[in-house]
């Protein structure tokens, strides 16, 4: 009997179409032979779709999303400064509403330092941890606004909104993969300053710690976390945070562990209410798209963060391994994406 | 004729009186036998005065305080942890508290990496940026607030405050220090997610460069920021942003110049109508107080930035020429507070 996933494939803008072309090259191999069968749709969205109709992410974009059982995102958004996408904003539109309205309450971004992988840091030590960002309150939920606006007087307010629902529940998520983990858990936040938004959030991981007993629990000040990302990201293991926070601190995890190039994600909904989406963490790119420069292995790692949470466990292992047996492997000439791609599916046991 | 500056001098918690004590002692010799007069008022405030008395910060200690030309401080803040400080907030109470009263502005926070020190890049380059630190709005501002606190329906909310008013005034402040350095102001803030609090400061960038068309202008979202700050830091020259992000950005520039034991600060009132303050960017770092272990270099070169407000130039750069010479002949013996402190001390000219 074979299984049939329903994938909603999202290309999207500029390097996204390239990426995801190797990602897709990847998964397939990666399911060759076995009982698996992905059903993939394509949807065409992001800043060329925008363009084009006017059109951002519809109620029946969304309708017909939420019928599938993941969703694989390349990137999107276009050329920054284009005076057509001024008042676009396909971030919020797009990408966000898509986190929203599907509830990836987990943004989960994994951060590991492959042998091989040449970074900023001069000692770099063992980096292999999981930041744990929420995704769907914050200062992400979009409760702003101004008045007086493009005035001498304008006052332009944004307000982070933290409820004890949202944030228990991905503080949970935490914890029950630092059990499966090394058994340390990280709360960065700013709770010093952010006294309300921030004391939520210590509450919460004190309450849920009292159920782990055996997870080391610790706390840092957002800006004292970003210090020892660079001098001791060996300290980490899981690290729970908010949205805005996780943002900062996942891109900073991934330029000290080799680069972008590499970042993956899972945007998730634990719950199975509706598919999560899987999506590497480097943007559209659109300086160089088109011109096979972009490095898929971000894209194809978020392949196997997306059999993973499917359930294949086996095929995102072969996966990893696959990406990481090329990383080890990787000479000083360039390769096109096509190539990198091509050499990662070719590394998976046929 | 001499000048008498009124210095108040908050020593504080912690570290804070050790690196104070090597501070005051490099004030002392850089204005030695100069026409210049420091007339010093000592400050016991902190997380000690608060635990013997009850009180963070009144209004007759902020009366007081006013009526100086400056201020010198070290670091605030007790054990992380301590029972009784729990409700004490000492941060918000007192540092914030001083910065908002005294309306600093301007949070000006210089990252260079001198020769000789190491930091935990592989390949720094030249790094040499100022931080211009949006010092009184922002998330900053403690207009948060929470319901049903402490229960499953917790909803606690934190706004960011922005005006036109405070933000153009540091942008200024930006823009003219740019003119005076390399002519390259990088706005860092979130516009793609914070639409209206990122609004109005892209907005006054923009209209403050028509009159600076020499400044070259870019803008970086933070999470870009903090990439480049650890893959090119030298592309920085002035960076501007708001109180949260610039919290945030100082610290991993000064992990990436060799540690916060380097990173001096000001909290500047730029139209003189209240004392500025200069600081540590560290802590109060209890866990190693009274040990002669901490770094009083960041303390002494706040100390120049303090000179420098004052008009002091001379005496400014003849302490940072003083530090220099002492990193650069820094051995491997460690060295004690006090010994770090006469080193730097004695290399002034008599
Ligand atoms: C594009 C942007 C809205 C997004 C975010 O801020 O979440 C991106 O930076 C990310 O990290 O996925
Ligand atoms: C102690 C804290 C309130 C302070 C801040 O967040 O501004 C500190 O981190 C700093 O950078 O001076």
């Amino acid at each position: 009997m074979s299984r049939v996933v329903k994938l909603a494939v999202i290309p999207g803008d500029g390097i996204g179409p390239e990426v995801i072309a190797e990602a897709e090259k990847v998964l397939d191999a990666a399911t060759a032979g076995s009982s698996i069968r992905f059903e993939k749709t394509r949807y065409a969205l992001g800043a060329a779709r925008y363009l084009e109709t006017g059109d951002t992410l519809t109620d029946d974009d969304l309708d017909a999303i939420k019928t599938h059982d993941a969703i694989l995102l390349g990137a999107v958004g276009g050329l920054p400064g284009d005076p057509r996408l001024k008042n676009a904003n396909i971030e919020r539109g797009l990408l966000l509403k898509l986190r929203f309205e599907l509830d990836h309450y987990v943004n989960l971004r994994p951060s590991k330092l492959y042998p091989g992988v040449p970074g900023p840091l001069a000692e770099p030590g063992d980096i292999d941890f999981v930041v744990v960002r929420e995704g769907t309150e914050g200062p992400y939920v979009g409760n702003g606004g101004s008045i007086r606006t493009g005035t001498p007087h304008e006052v332009a307010n944004e307000t982070s909104v933290n409820t004890a629902f949202g944030v228990e529940r991905v503080v949970r998520y935490a914890f029950d993969l630092a059990e499966r983990r090394r058994k340390k858990l990280t709360l960065v936040h700013k709770t010093n300053v952010l006294v309300h938004a921030g004391g939520i959030w210590k509450r919460l991981v004190d309450e849920v710690a009292l159920e782990h007993p055996d997870v080391a629990v610790d706390y840092l000040h957002v800006d004292a976390a970003t210090i020892f990302l660079v001098t001791n990201p060996g300290r980490f293991d899981v690290i729970v945070t908010d949205n805005l926070f996780g943002d900062i601190l996942t891109d900073l995890a991934g330029a000290v562990t080799g680069g972008i190039g590499l970042a993956a994600s899972g945007n998730i909904n634990p719950d199975g209410a509706f598919p999560s989406m899987f999506e590497p963490v480097h943007g559209s790119a659109p300086d160089i798209a088109g011109q096979q420069k972009a490095d898929p292995t971000a894209a194809i790692l978020s392949v196997s963060l997306l059999l993973d949470h499917l359930g294949l466990t086996e095929e995102a292992q072969r996966v990893t391994t696959a990406v990481e047996t090329d990383i080890a492997n990787r000479g000083t000439a360039s390769r096109s994406t096509a190539q990198i791609g091509d050499a990662i599916a070719g590394r998976l046991p046929a």
